[in-house]
């Protein structure tokens, strides 16, 4: 969608070009401030414009508004200045993967394509170089959809070289869409992680007004800074208000809402910490930090690993057929963790024949127990492996990771069950 | 897991047996009521006492706890007495199909299958006998993960010849675990409905202290008879505490959580109303009622539609084989509803050769969009069908029963996005 006829003369008439420095009048009121780059999701008769403050408004233009260029944007465009490092400051890592998120760079240029440097982010986020140093660096661009195995070893690898090399944190900005897998991917594959990688995103490109871009990015940094927590987390905002965003465990996180800025939730867990945009961070659980280790890359996964959520309709003859040719499954059961009869009867057979068959539930809150209800109890008899309160996505994500590491069933069943990354609570005891 | 032997003892020594009424002095505390039947979920150090009241309670038998019988069960077992109508009263059918709730036949009897009669549940629930006469009749009684698509044809007839026959609303206890596919499948199938269809379920079973079955069955009954609201409802706890019930939407509802009493909840749709137990019945929707209509049982159903939740490991070259062996599939993707680029090309494969795709979200709160971002857009080229804000579930249903009606794919499209049963938001303006 692009700008309505209407402000596409208006901006004409005025000479105003993105970059430029505007005043609109409209009726008793007046902004000013540099346009911004049209995008997509904006409406067309609105133009978006960011302010002294570092704020975007939208500014919906009408017959009686009137547009005039105060400053040309040439005026501002200096030669981008090498970034100082201040030695009194910690440095962190920022690894652009693509996303809403990335889409700040575009602010300066004008352009919509997701690039990141470091110069481009803190000139977008001047905040930013008060709290830390920033190493910045494009890993890749790309939709998080698109975001498959060979990504996630990839930014497991760069993980690893920036703590090498003597940051003191890791942020990577991320789609939101599979933001939740990667996190789990890094948790299991960066064993031994002793310092902050914090995966953060955007629900609103940062030309929109109401883009969280910034505050989730200063956010993470100054999480980062201020806590030294090691592990991998997901940072995203709390509410539909621009106040507050909340950390979650790598492990327990899930995008609850196609669109909403409070679209991350963590599941069967508390987020780890609350950071106030204008205060202080404040912790939400107490977790005991494990010992240091080294860190090492474990990268190998098994790719033949699907999720399957049991259904009604499901034809046990067809999934039996495609689990077979797979290594390892997780099915996300009703209830308790339940299957129809038919279909124990076939993960049995498909037990047999080899493939991990773990168990999750698609109500996503709660734990499953197969020890309450005949159907579990058969389910348990076929080999099935229950995985408590563990999310589907992430059973997912540690059982391709856990069939890399070993090639014993037994090992992966009990390495399934364990608690490695903060990803299962403790069985609990059960009434009965 | 049975009684503990300490219990099993002092219920030898007292000759206590289920059915007969006891008094429990512990301490400085005395209890008297029936004794139900032990099962499976309690502690082996409990037993449960129905008490004057109706409520049932656990008592934990201790070293020092003193049992004695004050009247033999022998006594209570009058002969069934045959129900009486009360002419002033409507008439509630009441049709069994399994699960949690119907347990609670299980008082009187002390045997755990679950049967359901007449007489047993104005026995069991004698409030509702207040309410409205019963017509109770057991239709099958199976664990809800073994609900097919022949029991919800089956379902849907017999709801059919109940009211039909007379009666002025319809309560179906279900076990909670697929009552949400259920309800779904009723809502399409009950075409022209005009009465109100309520299923009801429990997540305790009825001997245990906190059960819900009572007080979500005579809620049921409690809306049904004075809202007369038609459509297909599910009702359930709203809150852990027992004070409300909320009556969901029959297409809008999906369990949460495994375990929990509120584990049912509206997503993208306001609950229709709460039942406080002691009070009111608040509406918290308007919706204009359909002009009455006569009802017809539309039950064709396809069965080679499939439901699948798009992942990165995901074996595109698999999973397109497994599709094309159906004639409907719903994929929960990311985000606004998308999959990898790679998947993309494999549905439009699928579509063309004949399978309609629909596209929900594994968000599951808030609406696909495929116009935002260039993935959808290929998705839309694709041939793919978005289905706005519609469960995943609800989705998977819908699509059996509309290719059960059209074998045209451009009305089975059609009917697809269009809202039929409030399962679907009207398509909203986003903006851009």
């Amino acid at each position: 969608m692009s700008y309505s006829e209407f402000v596409m003369t208006s901006l004409e008439t005025a000479g105003a070009e993105e970059g430029d420095t505007l005043e609109i009048v409209s009726g008793k009121r007046s902004y000013k401030g540099v346009l911004m780059p049209h995008h997509e999701f904006s409406h067309p008769d609105v133009i978006v414009i960011k302010m002294k403050s570092g704020y975007n408004i939208g500014v919906k233009l009408s017959a009686g508004s009137k547009v005039s260029v105060i400053e040309k944007r040439e005026a501002k465009m200096k030669p981008a200045r090498p970034q100082r490092s201040d030695d009194n400051l910690k440095t962190i890592a920022v690894i652009g993967t693509g996303g809403t998120i990335a889409s700040y760079v575009d602010y300066r240029t004008g352009a919509v394509h997701p690039a990141l440097s470091a110069d481009d982010m803190v000139g977008a986020v001047p905040e930013i170089s008060s709290i830390c140093n920033v190493k910045a660096r494009v890993l890749f661009s790309i939709f998080s959809e698109n975001m498959d195995p060979e990504c996630w070893v990839a930014i497991a690898k760069a993980v690893k070289e920036e703590l090498s090399n003597g940051a003191d944190a890791v942020i990577i900005p991320h789609g939101t869409d599979t933001m939740g897998y990667t996190s789990a991917a890094l948790s299991f594959m960066l064993d031994g992680l002793d310092k902050p990688v914090v995966l953060v995103g955007a629900q609103r490109s940062s030309d929109r007004p109401s883009s969280d871009s910034y505050t989730n990015l200063i956010a993470a940094a100054r999480f980062c800074i201020e806590t030294s927590m090691p592990g991998v987390f997901v940072l995203m905002h709390e509410t539909l208000s621009d106040t507050t965003a909340v950390v979650h465990k790598g492990t327990r996180v899930r995008k609850m809402h196609t669109s909403r800025r409070d679209a991350f939730k963590s599941i069967n867990s508390s987020p780890v910490a609350r950071i106030n945009f204008e205060g202080k961070i404040e912790m939400l659980c107490d977790e005991t930090p494990k010992p240091a280790a080294s860190l090492v890359v474990k990268d190998v996964l098994e790719r033949k690993v699907a999720l399957l959520q049991f259904h009604p309709s499901m034809d046990v003859e067809l999934f039996k057929e495609l689990m077979l040719k797979h290594r390892g499954i997780v099915i996300a059961g009703s209830g308790l963790g339940h299957v129809s009869t038919p279909m124990v009867k076939a993960l049995s057979e498909v037990v047999k024949a080899g493939t991990a068959v773990i168990m999750t539930s698609q109500c996503l809150s709660g734990s499953v127990n197969l020890n309450v209800y005949a159907t579990g109890r058969d389910l348990i008899n076929a080999g099935v492996v229950p995985v408590g309160d563990m999310l589907p996505e992430t059973a997912l994500v540690k059982l391709m990771w856990v069939l890399g590491q070993t090639s014993d069933m037994k090992e992966a069943a009990r390495m399934m069950t364990e608690n490695l990354r903060g990803e299962i609570s403790q069985r609990r005891e059960i009434d009965g």
